[in-house]
């Protein structure tokens, strides 16, 4: 790490605990300078840093104060869910999704698509070719089921940072955290039994349960403070429900983080209901707040957590390279792991093995981290200019997809089809519930904020002010006032 | 194909056809150019690869000829069975398998592992540089569901080859021939379903079984014609059986073909009693007939067979790219696919693509057909020379596996925990069948046949010797003798 970006680390630490406050003036770059013993041209470089990312603000002649509170759209109401285990339908709604070419339309708006296009991606391509033209041929050969040592031995060293220590003896390297959740899922649970997961939740987890032959409960889940911890006591004290899966960092879709004193006690629930736990961490290194928050498995005691991720949204998702440490469950995690795919392609796992070993991850994180921020605070901005008044919109801590809620008439699968004949896409809300709820909902990605994208949400916020009441409101009362006028 | 490669072709089918036969004198190199139209050294190309395949023999000054039958040692009998469905065991056998680390061991002989060492396989690793470097970034992206469409297009052009007409958007990309079987039993059967597979059988299809909760009925199989119909039929009679899996094209582990007719038993029995056929191709390409024997999916008619197939054996297994053509299951299989990866990984499928449209892929094959057949039959040379006489050995038509049976007394298990401190691996009987019959029996892989695969093979024929009742006796005679000479 630089300098200054130890340096930014600190304020921004500090900004975030609420030592300085919006507004906030910050100490002048020469008063920093001498106060840390750097030079003036590295706090500038922090500064600069913090800038970026839009936490604090260039007064001209005045020096940099901290922004502003934002002024925050209302979040989306909490969900209701069925009050019972169910099946998972909406396979016709992913399917359709998951069957187009990505090059043909505004894709990642629709879908979880991280920006591949990153300088500091480079250095991965260039691993890649190299481990393609290596004498060895080791890349060619069938993988042992555990996955390439150096790879596992990267991933176990930077899970300190989640405030875990894993061996690479216990991680399993998987085709994409969705064969990890696949596998975990298979691991833990019988065809019939019932998990318990988050609502709205990641529908991939939700056509796994389905595939299974599996029941969901879904259990209500705040857009800011994340699963009812008591909605979710009440079900496992009413239904035999075998593990709940939940996305408690950087979650998708709602964009909220757990808080750590939650985790503890989703952790303890699970102990004391003597269930398993699948925390599907796949955004956490993607969290905004410096140090990145833990993962439930960092309180694992007992094995019962099985952590699935990948780098499928920090690098990019074509190489679908994940792992998972699946605890207790390692055995029959290998087993499934077996007949799944039998192993994972060996030449992406040495390719990111060997970015990880020679450093570019972290600065990768960084800018993207800074980037994806940057951008969520720009859509906000363009979706409270261009969307109707009554929209509702999430306030994610991290990763790049924002949920919004439009008013109850709105039909967001009409509104995909019809956006489609436009080549935009947006992913539905039923998408994300076991039975079709959270029809005026919708999911749109920020990874990308080009004009392209900036022409797409304008094109969508038209669309739904047309047939807005409010706005349609406005529309009759200025036609009314257009009349008077020229009568 | 050169014009020497389609004279060497005719000839090879008119010796398989019997039109020639053992120790025939053939047409001197004069008159086959004279009826052929072709210059000398075209006849001399052709006559010098099938020498190489050691179909024929030149004799110094007086010609070619067919080579004479080989002395064949006498076949492993037809496996006993149990006659009920069963559940499948010997996960720890398969295990220990699938979790050493290529590198350290004589690590192919146990596995099905290709030679991956070929020159005809360097515009492969270019093609896999190439795609890395691209500029697009395509290979960085989530692929679609099916995969990637220039990939599938090759697929189904060649599938001509197989007696098929695939089209493109019929067939679905997978992690390995793996992904592809799982996908299919779970595409035609509910947990505790029952599937009918010849036994002995690929291991990978068994622990599918075993994990999804179904049964297996294992169908006697002869090591020469294939699994048995009589028996195949009575038991679609008792059970209520959801799918047939086969491997009726240069069988894993016992080397033969079914013949056209018997392929076509087979569907219209499948046809009869309404069962799918889940039809394992991985090793059909490497047929050593020309041309390769046609899969049962070119007789579908309905949409019943689902063939699943790879380039793990063809190419190199460390891509963990293969393909299915699910006939009617379509849908159910594409739904598998999302929830178990996903979507395939983008690179290789382009690189794959690539190096077939540039017309690598044929000679590639025809390349690996004649190495597997000269080393297979190096390899049955060498085990007639240093096994007990009492071993039995399959005679495989293509591919480059073989299989044995010791004798009774043997154990493999005990047999390969032995080897494995020599750093030797076979693969134990045991482990081809779901309730561990087949203790005697053993899997070689004679992909290379280099001097440490020889030395490794006298070792097992060595240890197998010493404990072998009929080398035995001769011991004692031997020492008898040589007693009565010194006294
Ligand atoms: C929450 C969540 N989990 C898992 C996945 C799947 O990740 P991968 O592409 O690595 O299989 C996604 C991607 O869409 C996701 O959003
Ligand atoms: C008969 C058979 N089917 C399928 C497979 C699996 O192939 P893949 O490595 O492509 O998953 C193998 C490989 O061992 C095999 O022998």
């Amino acid at each position: 790490m630089h300098r200054y970006e130890r340096l930014a680390d600190h304020l921004r630490e500090r900004i975030q605990a609420g030592y300085y406050r919006p507004d906030d003036r910050l100490p002048s770059v020469r008063a920093l300078a001498e106060s840390h013993g750097v030079s003036l041209s590295t706090v500038q470089q922090a500064y600069h840093q913090l800038e970026d990312a839009q936490l604090i603000l260039a007064r001209p002649k005045s020096g940099y104060f901290v922004s502003p509170q934002r002024e925050r759209p209302a979040l989306p109401p909490v969900g209701r869910t069925a009050q019972r285990p169910v099946e998972v339908s909406q396979w016709e709604q992913v399917r359709e999704g998951t069957c187009i070419l990505p090059d043909t339309e505004i894709f990642h708006l629709g879908r979880g698509m991280p920006d591949i296009d990153a300088p500091t991606l480079k250095p991965l391509l260039r691993a890649l070719s190299r481990v393609s033209r290596r004498q060895d041929l080791v890349g060619l050969n069938y993988d042992t089921l555990h996955g390439r040592p150096e790879l596992r031995e990267e991933i176990a060293r930077l899970s300190v940072g989640h405030g875990c220590r894993l061996h690479p003896d216990e991680l399993v390297v998987t085709t994409g955290c969705h064969e990890a959740i696949s596998i975990a899922m298979r691991a833990v649970c019988e065809p019939g039994g019932i998990i318990a997961v988050d609502s709205p939740s990641f529908y991939g987890a939700l056509q796994s349960i389905r595939a299974y032959g599996m029941k969901a409960m879904e259990i209500p889940t705040d857009p800011e403070t994340g699963i009812s911890l008591e909605a979710l006591e009440l079900a496992l004290e009413q239904w035999p429900i075998r593990a709940i899966q939940v996305t408690p960092t950087c979650n998708n879709p709602l964009g909220y983080t757990l808080s750590v004193e939650r985790k503890r006690a989703l952790y303890a629930l699970a102990q004391r209901f003597d269930v398993a736990i699948i925390e599907d961490d796949v955004y956490g290194d993607l969290a905004y707040a410096f140090p990145r928050p833990v993962t439930i498995k960092s309180f694992d005691e007992d094995g019962r957590v099985l952590l699935c991720s990948s780098f499928s949204k920090t690098l990019a998702p074509g190489l679908r390279l994940g792992w998972m440490a699946p605890g207790r469950y390692l055995e029959r995690a290998l087993h499934m792991k077996y007949v799944g795919t039998g192993s994972t392609a060996t030449q992406g796992q040495m390719a990111v093995a060997e970015f990880i070993r020679e450093g570019h991850f972290e600065p990768h994180l960084r800018r993207m981290r800074r980037q994806y921020q940057r951008n969520r605070n720009a859509m906000l901005d363009l979706i409270a200019e261009v969307f109707p008044l009554s929209t509702r919109i999430s306030f994610p801590e991290g990763g790049f997809l924002l949920w919004l809620e439009c008013d109850a008439s709105v039909d967001t699968v009409a509104l995909n089809t019809r956006l489609m004949t436009e080549g935009i896409r947006i992913a539905p809300g039923v998408m994300f519930s076991a039975t079709g709820k959270y029809r005026s909902c919708l999911r749109l990605n920020y990874s990308l904020f080009d004009a392209a994208t900036r022409q797409a949400v304008k094109r969508i916020g038209a669309i739904l002010s047309e047939s807005d009441p409010a706005t349609a409101e406005d529309r009759i009362r200025a036609s009314v006032l257009q009349e008077s006028l020229s009568s």
